[in-house]
């Protein structure tokens, strides 16, 4: 096959002829598929079913604690300690919450906002201007939270080594810039895990506002799907040991590797953040639910349990993935009309069109019954400079869907690429 | 026995030594009991076990939806519906959430410092002022919620037919006073029922503010221990017909129904302000946790079958309200020291010292081992003008324990009134 650049404008109107044609008979099957969401099939959640067995004993002590009551606050001992294992932090350094690191994270800003963090001069809400970094592509509900506060976002170039630091290191001398989002291992959307060096430069940062604060997003923390788990620094000791404790909050859940809408979240923190915060959800909680914190600690038990359990997942993921890239491998790669990452974790395959195609591969995918990430969503404002990347969610359908939808998908932008170079 | 005001100086020495004896050998005797919070005892939280057991047959779906995963942001609809039949109003003016309805009352505050109400001219951030009618005693927790967002509070007295209408009806003139804390039912800590024309004039207000919110904490809707279920009306459906549709967010959860730290909370609101909320908490949450919403369906199912499990609750818990009574009928009545409500459900007795000698008592008590609820925590800033109201959580000790701890009560409330009157 001919990269599409490289032919004539003939060739060009007999390829789009041809890619027409196929992305019609496609269409024509009345499909509803949904690539859209990072969100597990329910074969991956299936293997945490036990969780509803436990506890097996009638035993509803756990640190000696009753574990349907109300209180502790900061969550169950044994499921902080869980967390502190699968993070490489101290348990004093975490927090448990409720079902969603979502929730934690945008409570984090809210705070900001109606009280400020333990260093902040006064609350967000009283600067005149609050502005975030938002390396990008990235997790479009990060900057939906940046949004409703009305948060000026700074879109930050992804790099294969992470965010391009020396933006980063420019941008912070604003102290007006008051944080950045941060997805350090298999990113959202690219699957790229920050280098040594990068981590060590977000935790030696030296921004001008006193209060700036890196939401370290550890959502695919042992989220391999392909090859062994990789470790990765512990962030809030990165920060500690740079002179920077209180900079960093970190959050986690088990949303991926439980039960997406019944998992248990959490953040970590240095101590004294930790003080600061329990103080100020004091108000806000008598304690989170700790039946289902205990559950998790029965279920999952520590870090080497938790990556074992990971396992079941990746051989459910990986074939998926397997069937996104021999796709794209197979019907685009030769066409030379698009790159994308080969990820080993995490949820999505990212994938950059020629300038000016994803919007339109997106609306002629969702027209033949695919369902995907809006174009632009990976990026702040829902604004792709350069209107090119997509984001595969390859998870949720079953493997024969999949099959179809990347069909779907591999027509669509074929059609839209001939499209644009006709002019 | 005579009433301690009518007793001569030598009588009230004689009665104070007498006093003195009887709580010094109650002292001796290294207690540590607690009294302090409205938390249902181990025994009352068994009721629920079989929770744990659900689903019995490995089905994971409900209303078509697998409640394991991602989505459905407003709750099961099953649940929604559940709690509407419990609350009398419509399922789509339900909105279910995770395990504490105090998170939802902080949620939709801090939503209103951030965001603004339905009806807010600009976030409350943006104000010079917010107020709060806070009819006391009341709630601690509400008041903590006013001070952590430094809303003035303004106290209204509690009458027998619930707050001082008059009184409101007043301050709601001034544009500065966005909202009222009401616990309709059973009151905290007084017990007492809003009567019907209370709730009418309440639903019925003109309040100068546009965004004035009725913060209706139905906390003991359905929590009688003594006789049957009484009746209560839809604050939703009466503030709808008395043309103030929007002013108000009833709140509600099973914490005191099935599991204190691990129940499902609602709110409950018209439908504009629900579509409303509901844009801004999809900021904050993909979905509440509908595995414990699932599990709470399956379980309790309706209103009657809800009101029948209640029951349970009332075996356990009558004895001990039963049991403080007793004690003050007995020990206190006949000396005139102090007057007390005598609730049939909610959690609290609320008791009065005479003026001056609820501080004391507190840490008489204290200091021989009973925790109680802080003097004044009834109060908003904790400051109860009289010095006299006290708030007694009998439910979380054994009987046997409270049994004594109300002998250490008495014998403290004894002591500080013969101090107080021989000054």
């Amino acid at each position: 096959m001919k990269k599409l650049a490289e032919m004539s404008r003939d060739e060009l109107i007999a390829f789009k002829a041809a890619a027409q044609k196929e992305y019609d008979a496609l269409k024509g099957k009345g499909l509803k598929l949904d690539m859209s969401r990072g969100k597990p099939n329910s074969k991956q959640i299936d293997i945490s079913n036990d969780l509803f067995k436990l506890p097996l004993d009638g035993n509803f002590k756990m640190d000696g604690i009753d574990v349907r009551n109300y209180g502790t606050l900061d969550g169950l001992p044994s499921c902080r300690a869980m967390f502190a294992d699968i993070l490489g932090c101290k348990t004093e350094e975490v927090f448990c919450g409720g079902n969603a690191s979502l929730t934690l994270m945008y409570d984090t800003i809210a705070k900001a906002f109606t009280h400020g963090l333990l260093h902040s001069e006064r609350p967000w809400s009283k600067e005149e201007k609050i502005k975030f970094l938002c390396p990008a592509p990235g997790y479009d509900r990060h900057f939906s939270i940046c949004k409703t506060f009305n948060i000026e976002m700074i879109t930050i170039e992804m790099t294969e080594t992470g965010p391009d630091m020396d933006a980063v290191e420019s941008y912070i001398k604003d102290p007006a810039v008051k944080g950045i989002w941060c997805v350090p291992k298999f990113s959202n959307p690219d699957g790229i895990i920050y280098s040594d060096e990068t981590v060590h430069r977000i935790a030696s940062m030296k921004p001008a506002a006193p209060d700036f604060i890196v939401m370290w997003d550890n959502a695919y923390c042992v989220h391999e799907f392909d090859g062994d788990f990789v470790p990765f620094p512990d962030i809030i000791a990165e920060c500690r040991n740079a002179g920077n404790p209180d900079m960093v909050f970190e959050f986690a859940s088990t949303s991926k590797i439980t039960f997406p809408g019944g998992g248990v979240s959490c953040f970590a923190c240095s101590v004294d953040n930790m003080a600061y915060m329990k103080k100020l959800i004091g108000m806000q909680s008598i304690s989170f639910d700790k039946i289902n914190q205990f559950r998790h600690v029965l279920f999952l038990k520590d870090r080497a349990h938790t990556i074992e359990h990971m396992k079941k997942h990746a051989a459910l993921m990986k074939p998926k993935f397997d069937m996104v890239l021999s796709k794209l491998n197979a019907q685009i790669a030769p066409l030379g009309i698009a790159t994308w990452h080969t990820p080993k974790g995490g949820y999505f395959v990212s994938l950059n069109t020629m300038e000016g195609c994803a919007k339109r591969t997106n609306l002629l995918a969702k027209e033949a019954g695919v369902a995907m990430t809006g174009a632009g969503a990976t990026y702040p404002y829902g604004n792709d400079p350069k209107d090119s990347n997509l984001r595969i969610a390859p998870t949720f359908p079953p493997i024969e869907e999949l099959d179809v939808a990347m069909d779907v998908f591999c027509a669509s932008l074929k059609l839209a690429a001939a499209e644009k170079l006709l002019g």
